[in-house]
């Protein structure tokens, strides 16, 4: 058995998120089932860095798998996986071998998204699942000031889901920054791990600051409330990208 | 009568390319036909600055169309026609009420188009279709050397299609700029008009240099030759952007 550290991209728009689930599209499936074509062995699991929901892409996930084929290569891994997988919006950008102490969830020291916003009167064509498209205009000054706000180490209820199921909502947050890039805002985000729906309702709120409906101090309200219906919507899945994965 | 100049983008993927035709969709038939949702006039037809092939994409493409409707203003057909192309992957990006002397087409100075390779061993997920994937080093500089010697005014026979119907193969190139960026090398070019396949024809005579697997020299045996053979493939169309027109 060799493990393997596998990086990648994936377009989230065609999958019903990374999860393996009955009778719908994941990432997670086609990687393994691409797997299981040249690797004859009794069953083969990905683990993940970040499972994303459907319509979320990455730019930079990671996952491992252990691999049982003797003479198996990292370049070969990479060159076969890419092969099955060229026909789908997957992409695989790097293969490391690694030994059994690593492990893709839990060795990731911290996480990074990026949040698009496509902030212009009329909608995006390229981009049209790419961004969220937010007519108003968006402040990302104001915006970067209540993001300040919520960085360190804070019960980070009102911007969960209702569903998240982490045993504890005591996250820390180590960056957030909002950028205006063209006509874009840009929000990126760093932690070791985020709740369900963390980002994107931290996104929603952020917009609803930007817009001028609601005042930067008012983040702080929200976090000290506990309550997910302080915050703003939650913003669509397809603007949000699993950047990258730091292990050290 | 009023007339109105469209600025436009477009994701080519889906598309039989710009020209309306039987039983496929193109561009202009998507626009023609949102636009007779709402203007009730016998007929509506546009005018396109440059007629992009299947698969090619836009950023900035320019076309006209004379609109019969009382009362219509160049803000109302932008948010008209926008809301009837929200599920399709065409984004009017500007409206402008002309007078009957422009024409998109006849009007146009200059034509810019940019031409995306990426340039890595492993391929592209979420711009699959939107690059053309070359997986061996391409050098930017050398391609650009070359590419210098096309510069001006010259009988780019080597470098239409032969079903080009273009009356005269002499044409101006009036800017050829490759640049790395990043993972890409990036390929402008600007000229009043070009011929039918011309920039991937030309693309594809580059990147055979850029390899090295010809000197940046032979690219004047090749225009000298005036035969489409000696010139390189035909680069993808899923690689062009029509970025620009400039009517002064």
């Amino acid at each position: 058995m060799q493990r393997f550290k596998l990086t990648l991209e994936y377009d989230g728009t065609a999958f019903a998120g990374w999860q393996r689930q009955p009778d719908v599209p994941s990432v997670q499936q086609r990687i393994e089932d691409s797997l299981a074509a040249f690797c004859p062995q009794e069953s083969i699991t990905l683990h993940v860095a970040g499972r994303t929901d459907a319509g979320v892409h990455a730019l930079g996930q990671v996952a491992h798998v252990d691999i049982a084929k003797p003479g198996m290569t990292a370049f070969r891994l990479n060159e076969a996986l890419n092969h099955f997988l060229k026909d789908d919006p997957i992409g695989i950008l790097q293969v490391e071998a690694v030994d059994d102490t690593f492990h893709a969830r839990f060795s990731a020291k911290k996480r990074h998204y990026l949040y698009r916003i496509l902030n212009r009167r009329n909608p995006a064509a390229l981009d049209r699942l790419r961004v969220w498209h937010v007519v108003r205009p968006l402040d990302a000054a104001i915006m970067q000031q209540a993001a300040d706000k919520l960085l360190g180490t804070h019960d980070f209820t009102s911007f969960r889901s209702v569903d998240c199921q982490a045993k504890s909502p005591v996250k820390t947050l180590d960056a957030a920054t909002i950028t205006r890039v063209g006509e874009e805002i840009h929000c990126r985000f760093s932690s070791q791990s985020f709740m369900y729906n963390q980002i994107r309702i931290t996104v929603g709120t952020l917009a609803r600051i930007g817009t001028g409906d609601w005042p930067p101090e008012k983040i702080q309200e929200i976090l000290a409330a506990k309550d997910r219906q302080k915050a703003g919507q939650t913003a669509p899945a397809f603007g949000l990208y699993f950047t990258q994965v730091d292990y050290a």
